[in-house]
């Protein structure tokens, strides 16, 4: 299965890399989750679709533009096109592909893929044997006196961000929710956070399904509101604030 | 002038991605501006110096490691040879070699360069001629709807840049102040603001000089403490706090 996640993330590094600039973000509709479907999200999507259809893949789609492809299987492909989509048209060099395999719910993924389109680099992770950055074992890091908090800022925030990031000596805010946990899932920062004051504005499951899997493959664990362990169902409807910690340390910065 | 700043970088950048990711951190000695040289610094900086001495290229160099080199001449090279120099060991892939060239202080600087270490993006500028993003030209942005700030956020960060953050629909701390600059520059977001709690934290020369003529040559502008036009000596003693705009919106927004 892996092989066929990473040939998808390639296609649609590609197809992302050949869109111009000013092209990226003209809109063109509303996507099956209610937000509006960029040209680059489509241009993604597509191929993702393209792919899934002309080798005959056995998997369902749950997308971010296209909502879920019922294609007959047990297992769905939970896809985010392009996470990141205001970096990806703004110039901002932070902008993924997400792929994750399983079914029912987040604790249901078995295989995991979150491709930078900008470098190419690739965190995949299969349950049970461990997360990877382009093949290299990636574990979360042991907490220290520098600790760094990657965090979703600006005016849908709920306040207490502010409060959290200023407890950690470095803040990132790439607005790239995939590549920011799994950016904990390397060791690169201690913890994630993102709370919107509005929930329907939260991360769903096409955000955060191979990233969860990475950070947990990682030793790293993902939380909703209340801290409760984060598991969602494999729908776009669903939307939860995430915290992510690669230690106990991390986890009492971020509560 | 430029034909030379751009090979600098080039060089910069190749030194710098052969250096394996557990070797950059290294921390070799403190340097002439008071913080510790990572051995990522002391790479790129030799790579600039070697530069200016293999082809007696006439200018004197003040450089963040080294400090000032009097080697003569009437003009300077103003280099911070990595800035960002977290991201770079950390592996977030978001840093820049910084070159200005000039005399006596910020208003002095007549060309600029800054280039992206991991994408290769370059954005140069000479004086009154404008500003450039590998090649094209770049303005700022006029002020819409969905305004976007860069800003250092952290432990050391002044508390009102939360506030400041809050007013901004999108928020981006990307952690290399010279790219954040630029990133005005070019359009990408409408104002930059970091302000530490401590002056002996805030910028030096060495880190802005170039992205603010690059700046300026766009269109925007940089302030000091009391939104003063910013200005600073050709010294690494000199430290100021930074907030830089597109736009009259913007500068009110980050005031």
């Amino acid at each position: 299965m892996n092989e066929d996640l990473i040939r998808i993330a390639e296609a649609v590094r590609s197809g992302v890399a050949a869109v111009p600039l000013s092209e990226r973000g003209r809109i063109l509709a509303m996507g099956a989750d209610g937000t509006p479907t960029s040209h680059i999200d489509k241009v993604a999507e597509d191929i993702i679709i393209g792919y899934l259809e002309d080798r005959a893949i056995p998997l369902n789609l749950l997308s971010e533009e296209a909502g879920f492809l019922n294609r007959g299987y047990q297992e769905t492909l939970v896809a985010d096109p392009v996470d990141g989509t205001h970096n990806a048209c703004a110039g901002i060099p932070f902008y993924n592909v997400s792929l994750a395999v399983g079914r029912d719910s987040l604790g249901g993924i078995t295989e995991a893929l979150v491709m930078n389109l900008v470098t190419g680099d690739v965190y995949t992770a299969s349950k049970g044997k461990g997360a990877f950055l382009n093949g290299s074992p990636i574990r979360v890091r042991v907490p220290g006196k520098e600790m760094l908090l990657m965090a979703y800022l600006g005016a849908a925030a709920v306040p207490r961000t502010h409060e959290i990031a200023s407890r950690f000596k470095r803040v990132r805010c790439l607005g790239s929710v995939a590549l920011e946990i799994c950016s904990v899932a390397s060791g690169t920062a201690d913890a994630f956070f993102i709370e919107y004051s509005e929930i329907k504005k939260s991360p769903r499951i096409v955000d955060i399904a191979a990233a969860v899997l990475i950070l947990r493959e990682a030793g790293g664990e993902a939380y909703g509101a209340n801290r409760d362990i984060l598991d969602m169902p494999l729908s776009l409807e669903a939307r939860s604030n995430v915290a992510a910690a690669g230690s106990k340390a991390a986890l009492e910065l971020i509560s």
